[in-house]
């Protein structure tokens, strides 16, 4: 499938993003050309999206290599093994980022290759592999995920966990993407998504892009709409999970898991294997961004509440892995229970 | 108790009202001097809240008497009358706009009054009146309910059910109000409400002009914090109660007591007697408004979705009896059985 988005890609020595904090108002390209300017794009969300902020951050440990001018393998490792923790400081809570640079990091810990320039060269196959894999496992998500779509479903997503989260093609757009090109007809209620708008900005932005027919609500909205029957499964993205299933993604999406269970509603959450954190035993473990107190009082610079007003603002929330119906992964749809199926597909011993 | 916050008062034969479409960030008053200007003051929820909608209305009844140059008795009868239809479409989930309304036609209507000047002066004087009680209710609602709150408490509220939601004192925030001048210590969680952001806009700006601590968040954060075991109270006002207790109340509430009912977490409506509409069964029959699609494709004028992005607007939703654990009213707080209890504390037969 060809991804609907162009999300990031290598061009000319530097990652170009599409700078998702414009959207969907204006289709700017960024060019990044350090792995400063790489942090910087994921700290202020011109690129987020757990897949996304993992490719992304491959690059920068690509950028930083070929920006070296050492010749000292050891000079160039050190500096190396240093970057890779100043990326690892960008975003604390999706785990992909730390799975793309734990490889990213092997490379430059492994003694198979003497020469700089090998280990330049080697470190960009390797964002170019982390990239590739990414869409792959997007498509095999969406190919999996696509069974679990009927025809007329109406269907409930929150944040963005479409081609703009990933090199392109989405974890849970992917499936609708994959759904609709088997000629499946269904509809998808998004929530907007507060407070930063993923929904609105980005997702609205996709399926308008695909001609996929969707309805754009407020947050608080999705109770009521499964209160009249109107939503027949949620599918979301996810940002971290752990070995029991528990799940850390966009804030909001705990109180939209209580709502279709109380609803009877089915939960679906799709990720690729690289958001799998299976040394980390529950969703207690994970670390949850809090962000700025104006994303809450200003929208696009304009204030909405009182200038000092205090505020609570996690990006992330974490719903426990007993209110998910299932994982759609590139290998596969995980169903409870978690603890012992997710190591079974994933194949971790 | 003296009100916190001048919301609307009758001066110089006209309707003042603070403008609270431009709270926070302006404190603007606008004076209405016919029944027109009501009907677009409250459309444009530059007034809103459905005690303080109830309160414009009989004094949007008041202006058309007052404006009225006929001697006829007949036609004068006949000309408010048809003002009062056109009243009553301003908005159609408030109970206290139809509830005012109807108290001003009967005057209308009465036959105990045979000077045009007879009546348009009992019309003025049934306009104080339920502004009057308007405040006397909030106050006895404050009372009432400010024994629910206990030291340390930690309460969650949506929208705006305060003093601007009333002639002056509220009906949620009027429970605080009271627990607080009784020297009570508690903590406030805000829903900014969207799409309207009365939390953000007009609860903050109460709290902070009262002095109360609290801390704004996201509507979709309200499930997270309850997980955490950090609200103890949710507390809300009403546009609507039925015979057996059904709630409708803004968009968001109906999510908000679902959630409250997973945690285990008390969930309170406070609302004056003029809210019950005891004619309807059950919330089945309450008409929900639908707003513009711009209220969430903008903010304050800025784009924060695609320009035509398909949306659903309810402004209400219904809450069902059995979620809730209680109203608090200016004539005590009612608990369950509602379908019994409502009528019997609200005295009616």
């Amino acid at each position: 499938m060809n991804p609907p988005i162009k999300t990031l890609w290598w061009q000319d020595n530097a990652l170009l993003i599409l700078d998702q904090s414009v959207l969907p108002v204006r289709e700017k390209v960024l060019k990044l050309k350090t792995s400063r300017d790489v942090r910087q794009a994921i700290r202020e969300l011109k690129i987020r999206g757990a897949p996304a902020i993992g490719v992304a951050a491959a690059y920068g440990v690509a950028l930083a290599a070929l920006n070296s001018r050492t010749k000292s393998p050891g000079a160039f490792r050190s500096r190396l093994r240093k970057d890779i923790e100043y990326l690892k400081e960008a975003r604390p809570t999706a785990y992909n980022l730390f799975a793309s640079l734990d490889r990213m990091g092997k490379i430059v810990r492994s003694d198979k290759y003497n020469q700089v320039a090998e280990v330049k060269k080697r470190l960009l196959k390797e964002a170019n592999a982390i990239y590739r894999e990414d869409l792959q496992h997007s498509s095999r998500i969406g190919e999996r995920g696509s069974q679990l779509i009927r025809n007329g479903m109406r269907i409930l997503t929150h944040c963005n966990a479409g081609g703009l989260a990933t090199a392109g093609l989405g974890t849970a757009l992917a499936v609708l993407y994959a759904a609709r090109n088997k000629g499946k007809k269904f509809h998808v209620f998004v929530d907007e998504t507060r407070p930063v708008l993923q929904g609105s900005r980005l997702t609205a932005y996709e399926l308008e892009k695909t001609r996929i027919p969707y309805t754009l609500i407020c947050d608080n909205m999705a109770g009521y709409l499964m209160a009249q029957g109107k939503i027949d499964l949620v599918l979301v993205g996810a940002d971290r999970i752990t070995a029991n299933g528990d799940t850390a993604n966009k804030i909001g999406t705990y109180s939209l898991a209580v709502l279709a269970h109380y609803h009877g509603v089915k939960f679906f959450v799709a990720a690729p294997s690289s958001t799998f954190h299976l040394d980390m035993r529950s969703g207690r473990e994970i670390p949850i961004e809090e962000r700025p107190a104006d994303e809450i009082r200003k929208i696009k610079g304009v204030a909405i509440a009182p200038e000092k007003a205090p505020v609570y603002n996690p990006a992330f929330d974490v719903t426990p892995g007993k209110l998910i119906s299932g994982f759609i992964t590139e290998k596969g749809v995980i169903r409870p229970p978690f603890q012992k199926n997710i190591r079974k597909t994933l194949q971790v011993s």
